[in-house]
């Protein structure tokens, strides 16, 4: 049996080891060194060139090495066999850090904190009860549940929205565009976490802060076109919003000179939420290729129409 | 019934208005217009002049504003009646959010990520797994659980070390000297959650720093007295350390021109780690106080023997 990987961004020996350890009949192979193609029967993949899966006729299974696979699902001759993502507890885990990371910067004034200290300056300040902090999610799918898990520990008042309705102990679910407005309106903080779909799509945008409360914040770990970064700077600089924690961007790298890089109230990471590391992921890896080969059900199979 | 406020550093007006909302017959005094001091049944208190309460000839219950009681065990006139510190929800659950910030910070190169941002620069790097990064507790009560129950639902390998011995989910539990190094060459974080006693003060010096492993950080969130504050210094200047967050300090405020404020490895804030609100609080001390006058036993009595 024989996989093909490949990503510009993975480290493709370190992957090797992992897998080859689990699964010791699996040959690799790495683009562009794909030598004949009707020998890959499953593929591992980040960004593939466009058209690159749809040269392997005996194709059986995709594997995408991100949570989200709107990359892939762009490419219209995507080949139509299983599309799994990963989604590994690691991954979550990292998510859930970040996502606490960033609450509690701008709930506990941590950045006006070092800034004080930077002055030499001792001046406590008071800061809201959690209980009085509502952190609003956008999406409740694995990376949100594993960031509410982690926030509910400490009191946060929690909400979430998603496409189908939910019922989440501790949480007050919405979903609908009008579950969005009523949810909107409560968060002190707004975490997205959805896909990217053609229904996602620049959802965070002047509506959507204008129905936030004014000093609300905003973090976005999902993907850079879930927000148009023009509304949300006009949205900080006229004072609506007190700050932005942001992983992801319209374009990555984010562009030198690009007015984010310098706002005083952005928090910038380099897409490094919750990063697929091959020690942590490639037992799920494995686990899929195995389910495959044995044509038992497949975990973490992405439904197409839906786009997530 | 009548209780003798005295704090140099909480709100009275507040804490008149949350508790006799709760107790409406409680009639409180603030310090220094004790009128008679033979009408005072009660105390509530945070570092009160040394001497004062001693001259309470009436005096049944002091109820300390603070988790943290040496300030009043120091005091040698002390009255010998019940002593009830506080350990309110708020409060733990605003320790696990400092500690979770803190360990994440660390952790997750968000410092790093900050100076990047200053300069527009775009560098992922890579983080270990949390599973990988073991998180050490000098102490396993109220506070340290609290930010247990947090670190856990992200994966840190977590060790704690205590008086008595202790069994505890998913936590190595360590007591004693021995006990002691044993945990301190595992930890990559070293988090001080003890009370300051005869036994605990000074125990983060020179020779525990050498005990932990080379790139340690360490976070001190109990009392500036458990410090060596030049034995860290001297363990960051040699490279032994990576860093410290520190919330307390042997004088507060930490004084002007204090190395520490200038420390490009340490991060400071002003005491803040968890305060006493009366808004959170009030409930505690209105159980305590409504305890005391039915007979019934007191929780979160202080120990005066082991001082805590
Ligand atoms: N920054 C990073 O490092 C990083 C790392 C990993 C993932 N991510 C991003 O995070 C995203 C979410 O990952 P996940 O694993 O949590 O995905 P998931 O498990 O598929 O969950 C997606 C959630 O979004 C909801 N949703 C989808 N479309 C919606 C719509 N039109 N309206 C309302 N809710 C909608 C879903 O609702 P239902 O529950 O009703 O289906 C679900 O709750 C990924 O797609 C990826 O873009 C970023
Ligand atoms: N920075 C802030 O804002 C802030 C806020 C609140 C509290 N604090 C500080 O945090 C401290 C801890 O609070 P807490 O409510 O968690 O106290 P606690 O419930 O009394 O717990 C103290 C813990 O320390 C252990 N301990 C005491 N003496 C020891 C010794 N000699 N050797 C080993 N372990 C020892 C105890 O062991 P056993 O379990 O065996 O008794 C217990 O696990 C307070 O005393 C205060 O100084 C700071």
């Amino acid at each position: 049996m024989t996989l093909l990987f490949c990503s510009s961004s993975d480290n493709a020996d370190e992957w090797r080891r992992q897998i080859s350890s689990r699964i010791p009949d699996l040959e690799m192979r790495v683009w562009p060194d794909v030598g004949d193609p009707a020998d890959i029967e499953m593929a591992m993949v980040w960004k593939p060139p466009a058209g690159m899966l749809a040269t392997l006729p005996n194709l059986r299974l995709i594997v995408s090495l991100g949570a989200g696979v709107e990359p892939l699902l762009e490419d219209p001759t995507l080949p139509d066999v299983p599309l799994v993502r990963m989604v590994s507890d690691g991954l979550a885990v990292d998510m859930a850090g970040y996502v606490a990371f960033q609450v509690l910067r701008w709930h506990r004034l941590m950045d006006e904190y070092g800034a004080l200290q930077a002055e030499g300056r001792w001046e406590p300040m008071d800061h809201r009860s959690a209980s009085d902090v509502t952190v609003g999610f956008l999406g409740l799918g694995e990376m949100a549940m594993a960031a509410i898990r982690t926030l509910r520990t400490m009191d946060y008042r929690l909400m979430g929205w998603s496409r189908s309705p939910k019922a989440i102990d501790g949480v007050e679910c919405f979903s609908g565009a009008d579950g969005l407005a009523a949810m909107l309106k409560h968060c002190r903080m707004l975490v997205c976490l959805l896909p990217l779909t053609a229904e996602t799509r620049g959802i965070m945008d002047a509506a959507l802060f204008a129905a936030l409360p004014q000093g609300a914040v905003v973090v976005n770990a999902a993907r850079g076109g879930h927000l148009v970064e023009e509304d949300l700077l006009a949205a900080l600089d006229s004072g609506h919003l007190r700050g932005a924690s942001l992983d992801v961007f319209a374009t990555e790298p984010l562009p030198e000179g690009h007015p984010l890089w310098r706002h005083p109230q952005v928090r910038i990471t380099p897409h490094v939420a919750a990063v697929t590391h091959p020690s942590r992921s490639a037992v799920q890896v494995a686990e899929a290729i195995e389910a495959h080969r044995a044509g038992r059900p497949l975990a973490n199979l992405v439904d197409r129409r839906r786009g997530y």
